[in-house]
């Protein structure tokens, strides 16, 4: 199973096909510690720009998985990966980066075919994170995953579910031709 | 079928349910005709880094169909959209990017699920895209997409028959709990 989400987004297209990315598999209990507690304090001082009952919904969130879930996966970039020989990453360097989040996209797709919840953890302390997971310098931490089974899949996202926010009008968010212009 | 590929776009997973994205459908082949100089241009000054037999593989590239291509898509990103009241952005602000791709990597699939060959151009200088299409400042151009029907879906990645790079081995870039560790 994590071969077949790995290969799926190894799979994923890349700039100059450069494939960018690598895969940190942590299942130990003592690194999720670690990488939870950096959650831990992140997550509080994220909370200080909430107030009232926002403060209140963020509270009871559920925003990381990381000790739940018995399977990590952290995804970095190597925005100098050699492969590719730099093809199409002159104009826009941080092409490197978004060929690293269509290999998540991938992996959170392959992952939920096979029933596997996956959630995606920003709020964390990313130079700690590097230090704890021995992440050389030039490298980029893309996304932090926490993989397991889930009880069940919600017909909403967890954060419409709860009242943080609702889905946009996609009509809203569609222009033609031109910036602005609503219609064809 | 534009609103399928849409709509599974929008439902892409985005930090905080913020939903950074926009859509710019363009069909108008004196739009279209206008990126495609733009494309010429960079692509022109992007070859020059290439020398010997590397400038000549680069020269017999296809490396955008914009003019081919009935249909291109510009996917933006606004980093300061209010929605998901920043949930998630703190730590990192790149994950509004991150999220943009992801709906950009769902487009993708959800394209290909209709047998539409979608291309990525990167090879564009985006500040003139940005003037061409009248996109806002403070927002990101995130993707330039060509889609259209194609002739066939070959088996390898395009770069990959033609020489120009080689799939990685997925073993080398897969860590178990920590950077370079290569077994469990």
């Amino acid at each position: 199973m994590l071969t077949r989400i790995l290969s799926a987004a190894h799979h994923a297209p890349s700039v100059g096909f450069m494939q960018p990315w690598d895969f940190i598999v942590i299942r130990d209990a003592a690194v999720r510690a670690k990488v939870h507690g950096n959650f831990e304090c992140a997550s509080r001082r994220a909370a200080e720009v909430y107030r009232g009952e926002q403060r209140k919904m963020y509270d009871g969130l559920k925003l990381a998985g990381i000790l739940d879930a018995p399977l990590n996966i952290c995804v970095t970039c190597d925005p100098e990966r050699a492969k590719g020989s730099g093809l199409g990453r002159q104009t826009d360097p941080s092409v490197a980066l978004y060929s690293t989040v269509c290999a998540v996209q991938n992996l959170w797709l392959a992952a939920r075919a096979e029933s596997l919840g996956v959630g995606w953890v920003s709020i964390l302390d990313f130079e700690q994170l590097r230090l704890t997971l021995g992440i050389p310098h030039g490298l980029t931490v893309v996304a932090y995953l926490c993989v397991g089974y889930v009880s069940e899949f919600r017909p909403q996202p967890d954060l419409e579910e709860k009242g943080w926010e609702t889905r946009g009008s996609l009509a809203c968010l569609v222009h033609f031709e031109r910036w602005g212009v609503r219609s064809i």
